[in-house]
């Protein structure tokens, strides 16, 4: 039998093929590198849905797990190559191929940038809402395999929400277009929805439709307040939500992030804070400046030691941006281990707090940012290079973090995916019935198991 | 080997078990006449999940068809009964099982009316958006498993945006909970969105976690144009979206459904009129009266004959009970076949101006109500009791505008579900990929094939 090699070069052209050890390497791993990874068979770089589907049959045919990618950002190990695999990048499919302005929808390749999208439909007129802080570097093939957020979702919903159709590559190699272009739609299965999400494991997914609203009609305000501890800060987004406020953004960045952040950047930022947060909202008119105001109250109730409103849209953008560079920043400091655990959001303060003790508790460096209005925290564990003790601490502290989450009525994962990272805490948190569920869709979905096996949800033994 | 009525009554109390012709009459079908139905076996009562266990268990050990039933309101014939079936009821499971008003959700067992859950959790500042007109006589377990829409879903969501969790009987009688509490939340597939919508072919929903919204921080402001033809309505319609307005509902009713609702409620409503639109925006203050004059200005653009701003809101809500009632008043003059096409918004005049030439080419009585704003449309066919002839032409009428919507790119069903009224047209609109993906599904899920069988989409033969 012609081996998966052989298929792939008599399919594609030799540039979309990626054989030696530096690109194998290369695409070994996403932004998780603290899962299990090895480099794979080979790397191939799609730049169609035929491409994809060769590859596709290639894999089948021989039996050979496919590890799509997008751009590689994931942060849970969701596109980590294990031996013997194919790495499919999917990051050559760059088109975005409608824009509909009147129904305000549009449809883009997998490989298409987030801010890419974002900039493409700004022109029209239209925002693309979900934005995680990688969106100038992540796509939205990454985006729909791991159902990410950003910081507006705790208005305007994640990429779940956003999406309403999907071009899919199955794992017979099948192309199937399932969703709607409608404003509504009940025909049969909401397959988009189960496909986001399912970091590959059910189907390759090459382009998406996604809902866009208007740009028009809102007003960023933003209200910015520092704390002298987590635990205040996490007191004042429990106030906002309590009060039924939903605001365009509501973020939290630490000191350890904000010391980073200018360690880095000159971006003038405050120091000596506990932890800033970071609000906006974009009601427009009186309406907003009420709403901005109750948030302004609240932080000062919670005991906020300053708290200002920026008529300065560039202050905020300075901040909001610090924001978007923490991650990066503290990268530069050593390996770092991503959580990414969602509680209720009046549990805020105590997961706060509790993160801190396992910290002191561990003997590591825990830093956070948090969008904070959704209860979804990123404390981000934080090992010096080649200290094997502080890499066993940094996974004990991990632990105990998923445990305190569960213990509060919270999830694992927020918005990352579960990856390989979230395995065991997938594992603890899913009943033996719903893992039943996912075994019996990916079993009928996927009958060989050559599509990203192993990842997004744990299997018997795990 | 014990049959199934002696494994019920085994199981439930007499008062649950509904054997008599009567009963299993009642119970046939819900509000699709059109479709067929059989009176069933028998019909159960479950009042709790160990009750609807106890049901699935004695179905599958006999391989008995089982058809899960809320308040038989829906107009599909989803819960159609077969011979053979035993229909099993979730109208006495109307416990609202949890409200928290801090984190902004509730938990409702299937049976609880939408109007009870609205109720329920208004009492503690909060809002349950997805309102379908039938809201004062459906249940959310019915909601679910059609996915159904309503008013404001043009900018609020269907039944799927609301929903965050769901508790669900499998078809082995296993007890799942698929979804989460978290305001966001990314472990594992979303298999609530896979159930939601999948008509009761997967699994028996017997309760649902539903996102909520405060209550406060809206302003209603009702627009009403009256004009001279549907064509000029729906143009209105398209202005208004293509100027990027999002109302919080937009809707049309045209003159059959006014004057069946003025001959049956003495609600002093306008006539001689071809249509009205009825437009509603929710942003407080300036921002809303500017909106609403922008919706005002559009109407009139279109060739309204008059336009109103509503400043008394009892003026609005006449007209909006209206649009609820125009349902029922129709029920009135003869059996109705419902459609539920949803084409893109830019479509609207021209999927009108269809509806009214196939409606005189057939010779058939079509009214018409729509949400819209959202391109749903639902031209109601309306055949004189007992005249065969009206029948078989308002079926060719039904199969004629679902012909008309897919040629301008809609969808069969918007919000009603497929259940057996839109088999055929679920048949032309799904791709064989995309059915036979349902197909894995539904073997995966239900092997047996005992849950609803033959509803939601099309088997190979249809």
């Amino acid at each position: 039998m012609q081996g998966v090699l052989d298929r792939l070069r008599g399919a594609l052209r030799d540039d979309q093929l990626g054989l030696d050890d530096a690109v194998r390497e290369a695409y070994a791993h996403d932004d998780a590198e603290w899962a299990d990874f090895a480099p794979p068979l080979a790397v191939v770089f799609a730049e169609s849905i035929d491409d994809v589907v060769a590859v596709v049959h290639a894999c089948a045919a021989t039996g050979t797990p496919i590890v799509p990618r997008g751009a590689g950002t994931g942060l849970s190990g969701g596109a980590n190559a294990t031996a013997g695999s194919v790495v499919l990048s999917l990051e050559r499919m760059t088109r975005i191929l409608e824009i509909d302005a009147g129904e305000r929808f549009a449809v883009a390749e997998a490989g298409v940038l987030n801010d890419a999208l974002r900039a493409a439909v700004a022109e029209h007129g239209l925002w693309y809402p979900p934005d995680p802080a990688s969106s100038a570097i992540s796509t939205i093939g990454g985006n729909v395999a791991t159902n990410a957020g950003g910081l507006c979702c705790v208005k305007y919903g994640v990429t779940a929400d956003a999406v309403i159709a999907l071009t899919v590559v199955l794992a017979d190699g099948s192309v199937a277009r399932v969703g709607r272009r409608t404003a509504k739609g009940s025909t049969g299965y909401q397959l988009a929805q189960l496909l986001v999400g399912s970091e590959g494991t059910l189907g390759i997914v090459v382009d998406a439709t996604v809902k866009l609203r208007p740009l028009a009609g809102r007003e960023d305000r933003a209200i910015v307040g520092s704390f002298a501890s987590l635990h205040a800060a996490g007191v004042a987004v429990a106030a906002i939500s309590a009060d039924g406020i939903i605001p365009s953004a509501l973020e939290l960045i630490d000191r350890t992030c904000l010391d980073a952040v200018a360690a880095w950047q000159h971006l003038d930022l405050p120091t000596g804070q506990a932890a800033l947060l970071l609000a906006r909202v974009d009601e427009p008119g009186a309406a907003g400046e009420a709403l901005a105001a109750r948030v302004a109250e609240h932080m000062t109730a919670a005991g906020a030691t300053s708290v200002s409103r920026s008529v300065d849209p560039e202050d905020a953008d300075r901040l909001f941006l610090a924001r978007r560079l923490a991650y990066p920043s503290l990268e530069r400091l050593g390996p770092v281990l991503t959580e990414d655990v969602c509680v209720p959001r009046r549990a805020v303060p105590e997961m706060l707090a509790r993160i801190e003790a396992i910290a002191l508790e561990h003997d590591v460096t825990i830093a956070n940012i948090a969008h904070a209005g959704d209860g979804n925290l990123h404390p981000l564990i934080i090992a010096p290079e080649g200290d094997a003790h502080a890499r066993g601490r940094a996974k004990e502290a991990f632990d105990r973090i998923v445990e305190a989450c569960r213990d509060l009525g919270g999830t694992v994962t927020g918005e990352h995916g579960v990856g390989l990272l979230k395995l065991p805490g997938a594992a603890a948190e899913l009943s033996p019935e719903v893992l039943a569920m996912h075994r019996a869709i990916k079993q009928a979905l996927d009958p060989q198991g050559i599509l990203n096996p192993g990842k997004a949800f744990p299997g018997l033994s795990t």
